[in-house]
């Protein structure tokens, strides 16, 4: 080698070695090939560092061009976890190929993970778990910790591996090395199962200032856990898959996700949504005759409509953020609603009053004024009732309070802003 | 004490001392002189440690109440940024007479963080940091962690607090003791500046995987840090708040902020939106002839708007989520445009079939169900189109994806929708 390209390498295990998720994020944007060089530079402890963080479809795409010899390190020192996650969307076949690089002990645990259902606790958990018994002593725990040097937290159990504590890292490095776990063990007050959906524990660590979970299995044996500092990734996801939800599209779709994948996820949404549309519809069906005589009733319906419309989208925002952010409970209902018709009612009042302006500079008629006017201050009002209780109504009967939230709030603006202002205008239209 | 009160001090004093979360949710609860008294059994160190989860609003009630004696320990033991957040929105004379409670050094760093502006890393971040010279030796660090039993990270610093390097609890704790600090070092690749915005300090911890964060100020001298394990709950607001900036709703409005603070903060686009509701609008007084001829498309108008503002809004949101999470950037823009017209195309074609079998049953005019599948598929294109463009441009143009996004979209949606459905209308209008 070169001395430029040995100090080039030398630089490369350092970022490697200091930043793995950096350094993975890096080579994430490069030709699979050229990735598979990159890492091929690297020490194995140091690879396997880097391969943990990368993104699983692209692990997927990079293995499949490995060289044998790197084929049999990745897959022979990787996580159970990490291995599920390469090979659950391969063929039986490949599999089997990847799998011979597998000690038996690891497939075996590949198996155990997956038996729980896809999108379960069980399938997402890190089983490389330390167990100890209660009698053991801190000198030996930290010989354990040396050699896992992937977690921080030990567990004390049973002989049937039922839990009994858990003790820090921290607890254990700062101890004298002559005392025995059960001294230090702290109690383990929250579990998930591992048939548990995995949004369970994303919320655990969204509302809960804790740092890990163990995960037990139908026998009540610890099996896996998850660490907080692991969870960054799945709280950011989590917590932005409420806007999809809202307006009728899966949790699970992404940004790159086949077309037809899209088409059967959101069409369900859509047809309902066409359902109410024809709903809000029929309200100005109703006053069709009134439209017939007054044409500009027509071209003005869009804004009563949209106005309420957007209004309403704001406080569901608010709302529905409250209730994610644990801000707010069903307790706080009227509070809520209270303070969004205020809103509603001041806001509704300031748009009037723009708008007010505007018809009359368009159509000249004091009466059109005064219609979309008070339409818009009520439209505007229900609008703001509506945002708040829609996702509070849905939370109370047991759903998830973005589920097609804004669809439904949009029925209910559409035929508020309909209603009032072909109310008003059939009630005044004298004035017209 | 009675036997039973005695264990039921205890068991509250283990609860406490375990899950100090947990248990500050609970008395969260509580009313004020309630919550109080429960904190008065606990032992100093462990009242800090509950008190430090207490919500911000919270702590500054249970302040209030608050015994003398007790004022007096927290005051004095409550970390820097915990006081800044309890002392900032009181009364200059209020904070006066608590401040007599806490040591000088303490004032002095408190003067230090409110010095920073609202909203900066510098206001928000730990300053019980804890450094260390690169030539100490690893036993003297693990006393020091003893101390500072909050922290996990030690930063190596030069005579001038300029950051060296950084070690872990665990690095330092595995180590042999007569080490020194620097052979441990790793260099610190990410830092951020205390004058930042915290947005960018979130961002950080949810597109890295990076365990702290240290915090310069602008003479490159180590300020503070942030920890991963403190910013979970930072992470889930910041994801969430997308919600409420895309329909014009500023970030930092909350479920129960003041209507008067939430009018102000939300009529400003309110009024835009009005101004793009009327240009929607004049789109319909283009066609004001031939809505007089049939009023029939007046009725109709809503369904095509409405079933391609939603089919948008899914557009937008897929999209929006995917460049939060960095799934997709700029470079992706052609395949997902590409990605959502395809989908827009299918569905539109779904929806236009539904669609025309009921316009079919409410008007039995063909010409009718012609103008309105046509003009379906054609809306929700250009909504596919547009959704997944809105939140691309808005990147392009170095502005947030999620500002006003939804208000944007609207537009288009609705031009889109009024345009193809009045203007094939017009077309075929022998067919009517």
């Amino acid at each position: 080698m070169s001395d430029a390209l040995t100090a080039a390498v030398g630089l490369n295990n350092h970022f490697a070695v200091t930043q793995p998720g950096l350094f993975a994020r890096r080579i994430e944007a490069f030709a699979p090939e050229e990735a598979v060089d990159v890492l091929q530079s690297l020490p194995d402890a140091t690879l396997i560092d880097v391969w943990e963080r990368l993104s699983p479809d692209l692990a997927r795409e990079f293995l499949a061009v490995l060289p044998e010899k790197l084929t049999a390190t990745v897959l022979s020192q990787l996580a159970p976890t990490a291995l599920v996650n390469l090979f659950s969307d391969m063929e039986p076949e490949v599999r089997a190929t990847y799998l011979q690089f597998v000690s038996k002990n690891v497939r075996q645990e590949i198996d155990t993970v997956l038996v729980y259902p896809e999108g379960s606790a069980g399938r997402k958990m890190d089983s490389r778990i330390l167990t100890m018994r209660p009698t053991d002593w801190v000198e030996d725990a930290l010989t354990r910790l040396r050699q896992h040097h992937n977690t921080r937290v030990i567990y004390t159990v049973d002989d049937d591996l039922h839990l009994l504590g858990r003790l820090t890292l921290e607890a254990v490095a700062l101890a004298a090395p002559e005392t025995i776990l059960e001294s230090l063990a702290a109690p383990v007050e929250v579990v998930v199962n591992a048939v548990d959906p995995m949004e369970d524990v994303v919320e655990l660590f969204e509302t809960l200032n804790i740092e890990d979970v163990p995960v037990i299995d139908i026998n009540g044996r610890l099996v896996g856990h998850f660490e907080q500092r692991n969870m960054a990734a799945a709280i950011h996801s989590d917590s932005t898959s409420d806007l999809q939800a809202m307006v009728g599209v899966s949790r699970d779709e992404r940004a790159l996700s086949s077309p037809l994948f899209a088409v059967r996820k959101r069409i369900g949404w859509l047809q309902i949504n066409l359902l109410t549309a024809f709903m809000a519809a029929s309200v100005v069906g109703l006053f069709e005759g009134t439209i017939a005589k007054y044409t500009a009733l027509a071209v003005l319906l869009p804004v009563v409509a949209g106005q309420s419309g957007n209004a309403g989208a704001q406080a569901l925002a608010v709302t529905m953020r409250g209730l994610a952010l644990r801000e707010i409970t069903l307790r706080h209902w009227f509070r809520v609603t209270w303070k969004e018709a205020h809103v509603g009612l001041v806001n509704g009042i300031g748009i009037a009053i723009t708008c007010g302006i505007g018809v009359y500079i368009w159509s000249g008629s004091l009466g059109m004024v005064l219609v979309i006017s008070l339409s818009m201050v009520l439209a505007m009002v229900a609008a703001g009732l509506a945002g708040a209780m829609v996702p509070i109504v849905l939370t109370r009967f047991g759903q998830d309070p973005a589920t097609a939230s804004s669809i439904i709030l949009t029925t209910v603006t559409d035929i508020a802003g309909f209603f009032s202002f072909l109310g008003i205008a059939t009630l005044l239209s004298d004035l017209l």
